[in-house]
């Protein structure tokens, strides 16, 4: 399967965009992701992750053939430069300390050839705290969330609940009084470990398997 | 301007989306974001943020009746639930310290509301890089780049070129040898500060604008 990125420019007309994605439908392209953006008023760019592209060369042509289309620009996708995604959320002081160990992990692996990226919100509140852990499984790329804080429970155990229902995510939590505990795939206590094993969880350069521990909390 | 997040789940069927997204044309709505992923065989979600929803309860109603669609969501933006975002790249050492300051930065203003979120990759290479840092003008929500690094400068100093050209992005860079350093808008030798100066000017709660400084060197 070819995938590939692109970016359109074209004039900011309304049914634009709407007719070179008729187009790509017809082609059997499979939109992946589109992140459109105004530029002025009379500019607006699409990006987009496109799958099942027989012809790219054919395929760009005739999207350069619309005529109010500026430019199309081929790039790798967001997967190939920033790979799989890390996402820390909680309190501050414990957000930046897992950010640290993960960040210094994901640099030994990305020096290797691996893309691994650590995203990060430091937040307060059980609703506000629960509501961005359950969006964790409608943001792209997300391989792992780690819970770094000092009680969480109620509501966002529940979207742990709600993540783990639909996708395939690792969850980690520091150890805290709260019931997210029970729910997380592994506990750790020392938040700069608990970074270095979410990267370590899924790096293809390292030898972790979560599963295989014998244990979930350390 | 009503701005609505969904998510829709529906069978995995060619013509779906498309059907979808034409009546979602057809009522002047305009689609700024989607993300599509596939559940299992038989089940897709596609994750849309959408303008200019007259009448919200309709419009759901009206993808309800598709007799594909297992369940309808509403949900926060994700601009609404991670706001803001301040990218760092660079090398693992000074990237874990840039982000130390931004996001002890970021949870004194979201705790007073904001929402700004920290996101970073550890990566080493002119190539790499440069791809990296140019490809932040494609990702939604990004108000600032840091480049936390040693020596930067050649392809990476073009990719800075290319985001100003299209994008409002602030760019702060460490002082260090390489041209990157001319074209930033600030430079900052010590990396949490650099951090903590990348929230704070793109921060709605606190007083910073880099355009009144006097000096882009710190």
């Amino acid at each position: 399967m070819r995938e590939i990125a692109i970016n359109i420019k074209a004039q900011n007309k309304p049914g634009v965009l709407r007719d070179i994605t008729d187009m790509m439908a017809k082609c059997g392209v499979n939109i992946t992701y589109t992140y459109h953006f105004t530029e002025d008023v009379k500019s607006a760019s699409i990006y987009m992750e496109l799958e099942y592209v027989d012809n790219v060369d054919k395929f760009i042509e005739n999207i350069r053939n619309f005529r109010e289309v500026k430019s199309v620009d081929i790039y790798h996708s967001m997967g190939e430069i920033y790979g799989k995604r890390i996402i820390i959320i909680g309190g501050g002081a414990q957000v930046a300390m897992v950010a640290q160990g993960a960040i210094t992990e994901s640099d030994r692996h990305n020096i290797r050839g691996e893309r691994i990226s650590v995203d990060t919100i430091p937040l307060v509140g059980e609703e506000e705290l629960a509501e961005a852990a359950a969006a964790v499984g409608r943001l792209p790329r997300v391989e792992a969330l780690v819970l770094a804080g000092s009680l969480m429970g109620g509501k966002i155990a529940q979207a742990i609940d709600e993540i783990k229902k639909d996708h395939d995510v690792l969850v980690i939590s520091l150890n805290m009084p709260g019931s997210v505990t029970e729910k997380a795939d592994l506990v750790v206590t020392d938040p700069v470990q608990a970074g270095v094993m979410a990267v370590m969880a899924v790096a293809d350069t390292a030898i972790f398997d979560v599963k295989k521990l014998g244990r979930k909390k350390f």
